[in-house]
């Protein structure tokens, strides 16, 4: 391997935006993931706009460099850990919004914090929904090259629901400009949705139109606790059967008894599982849902059942959920993982994988997007523990084995990344598998995009 | 040109699948766009099951035969008129559906039609929102194809935001499995939203995954008419600023005036602009919602203002709404329009088509999803008369270089088909076409499949 001259690079871009230094670089190589094969790139650019991520990848396909693409680096699933030799292009100083509450859209660049986004609309009094628990450090780039979900997804869907235009650079350096802020665009193929998720190998994000809504009502909310797990994932399924909330997430007890170890907020230690519900109707109309919630909880065996519309007791509950991996990193490394089945498996999954953990012998904490069905199981282990370390990663793909085969997916939102990789295809069978690595192979065609990551 | 064997495609299907009397095709040349350059097919294929489109299209990949999918044929821009020699694959027998309360999905072939969807789902308390003015007409496997919209999008979104997963026969066959009843999925790339929208270009859609709602609650109405027609188009920009209306559509003084003319309703024919709005919020958030609406309507001078809560009184304005091409039909022949632009150019878009249709000398009446910025101009000519139709052809062009001129495009939800191929480049720009046109030629390399269609 010969060393690569990054002059023409440096000239272009400035110094200030190619960073070479070892020691500065290291905080571009992993995402929270923390791949142990994360690699030593070549150099990492902090790209400042388009032109200059056009730049750095005209620079890398010249010389058939690997480009990984980052954002705030939250990743989940390692897929914006560095490979070696790569250029990392990191999107943090591209962070530029342009709201139009008329339209009511936004223009926004890549590496604007997700509560960046909804800060910046809310001063218009507009709203943008999709709220992964990672909202305050999580760039929006990523969450549209991940297709991020979140809390509030139940009711308002993902982020590719928001996304109504994109400028993507391909892989040769051209930037194309995909939709706009047109509510309704059917002219040419769907290639925005197409970019969205796509983890960084079909192209480089740099600008994103994005839906807005007007400000959302101050939700009421409820939470019941259950002494049969099963009895919680049935009222999953008979409250999304005929209502609509705003919010249904799951806790197991690993989860409610780690969150009550933080917060000695009072949560019954023995619930086998609590559920938080929200309403965001219309204040009358948002009672009257809940009520409704309650007497299926009710009907389901709940232990307790709160409900409250004051905002700010029902919002400690919403903190309680969101605390959940917090608490259980106190007690351990976390591979996090991101299943997502049908509904009506929801019951199986969580009992599946808490026979997964006494079979390897290891603690797997649960919590759920309930109503969405897609659930993250936290496996916890000891690092220093080598064994402990290795029944962890088994428990990891028996999890995902395990959704598969109860209809459900690898990956609900947080992306496949490089760790979930390996199971992609297992999931996705042969014939879907090709149908991927065609369009990859149309887009990229020398495999210099996030290599290894994603498809 | 050798005469192709149709023997071995008999055997497969049986004669009862494959038509060749050229009286039978005849009705499968055509979409409701008329194109008057519809080819003459070398046979249509009656598909009964996925299996049977894999043979039709092996079929035809072996011999280089042209294969066009038509659903219901209401397309309005031609995307699945025939071309000379081509196989028509119609899909009209393929009506199964399955529906499942439990994961609110169904599973449905693409020959049934949308108001079979909705009736078949409605029995189990649910409801597939998208509702295209044709409804009670065309198939859910064309509304996929196109990504349809309608009226309930300003609220509920289109096509798109409902289809979870698609079975799909790609050009040589395959038949491949995409996505599934699951809420949340970004394991691989978001293949099923790429052939969403796809005009039957890049593979054939046999199966569709769709997500459902519970029921909708019963909207209330109101109406509201315009002297000027600019202060209609504010009254818009001023709603959907601030509310979610569930319907938010417009008729222009042509159009109010043609429903007259059938309907005898008593619609004031001196307003410049109708606009039929709902709210299907709760009871009184409705009522709430309505009483805003009102107060934006009367601040922008409109010179009439009803509201209801009478779900009967309500739908009697839906559908004189939904009349206003059936009764412009009635004046003469119809170029269809379906141009869409960012919402605060609503109006521009509007007096910049009565500008077109006064310089032309002819007759465009306007009827819009206004809520979506999403206009109908409905070019009426009389066929017979060789100049007037010229005219028409070319305010149709002048239509849609107005649209992009306004930042907006050349369709919102009918597809882009034979009609209007000849302005995508227009629209896209040579980047974004060469981008359609690399994913179009990975999937479908010989060019076998809908050619001259869409991309």
């Amino acid at each position: 391997m010969t060393a690569v001259d990054l002059g023409p690079l440096l000239d272009e871009l400035g110094p200030d935006a190619v960073l070479v230094d070892p020691d500065r670089m290291a905080g571009y190589r992993w995402d929270r993931a923390l791949d142990p094969g994360a690699g030593v790139p070549l150099a990492v650019v902090r790209a400042g706009s388009t032109a200059d991520v056009q730049a750095a990848v005209r620079f890398a396909a010249a010389r058939a460099i690997p480009v990984v693409t980052r954002g705030a680096g939250t990743g989940l699933s390692g897929g914006s850990s560095a490979v070696d030799g790569c250029l990392v292009l990191s999107t943090e100083r591209m962070r530029r919004i342009d709201v139009d509450p008329a339209t009511r859209t936004c223009v926004v660049e890549p590496g604007l914090l997700n509560a960046e986004v909804k800060a910046a609309v809310a001063e218009h009094g507009l709203w943008y929904p999709p709220d992964p628990s990672s909202f305050e450090i999580c760039s929006i780039g990523g969450n549209v090259a991940t297709n991020a979900g979140g809390l509030c997804c139940v009711k308002y869907g993902v982020t590719t629901d928001y996304v109504l235009g994109l400028t993507v650079v391909l892989a040769d350096g051209t930037a194309v400009e995909l939709g706009g802020p047109r509510l309704k665009d059917v002219a040419g193929l769907s290639l925005t949705k197409l970019f969205v998720g796509s983890e960084g190998t079909l192209g480089i994000i740099t600008r994103v139109v994005l839906r807005l809504l007007p400000a959302q009502r101050r939700p009421a909310t409820l939470v019941a606790t259950f002494p049969v797990l099963e009895h919680a994932t049935r009222t999953v399924l008979d409250i999304t059967r005929v209502l609509r909330p705003s919010m249904l997430e799951l806790m197991d007890r690993a989860s409610i008894n780690a969150v009550e170890d933080v917060t000695r907020m009072g949560l019954d230690r023995k619930a086998e599982a609590l559920l938080v519900v929200q309403s965001d109707e219309a204040p009358a109309a948002a009672r009257v849902e809940l009520e409704r919630v309650a007497s299926i909880c009710a009907d389901n065996s709940a232990a307790e059942v709160l409900a409250t519309d004051d905002p700010d007791e029902g919002e400690a509950f919403v903190a309680a959920r969101r605390m959940v991996i917090p608490a259980v990193e106190r007690r351990g490394s976390l591979l996090l993982e991101d299943v997502g089945v049908p509904v009506p498996r929801l019951g199986d999954l969580v009992t599946g994988i808490a026979a997964i953990a006494e079979r390897r012998d290891i603690e797997i904490a649960v919590v759920a997007h309930a109503g969405d069905g897609n659930t993250h199981p936290l496996i916890v282990f000891d690092p220093a523990d080598a064994d402990q370390a290795a029944r962890a990663q088994a428990a990891y793909g028996e999890v995902m084995h395990l959704a598969i085969d109860l209809g459900g997916t690898i990956t609900g939102e947080h992306g496949v990344g490089r760790l979930k990789r390996p199971w992609l295809g297992d999931y996705l069978g042969p014939d879907a598998m090709a149908l991927n690595r065609r369009i990859k192979a149309a887009l990229d065609p020398e495999g210099l995009l996030n290599p290894g990551a994603g498809i």
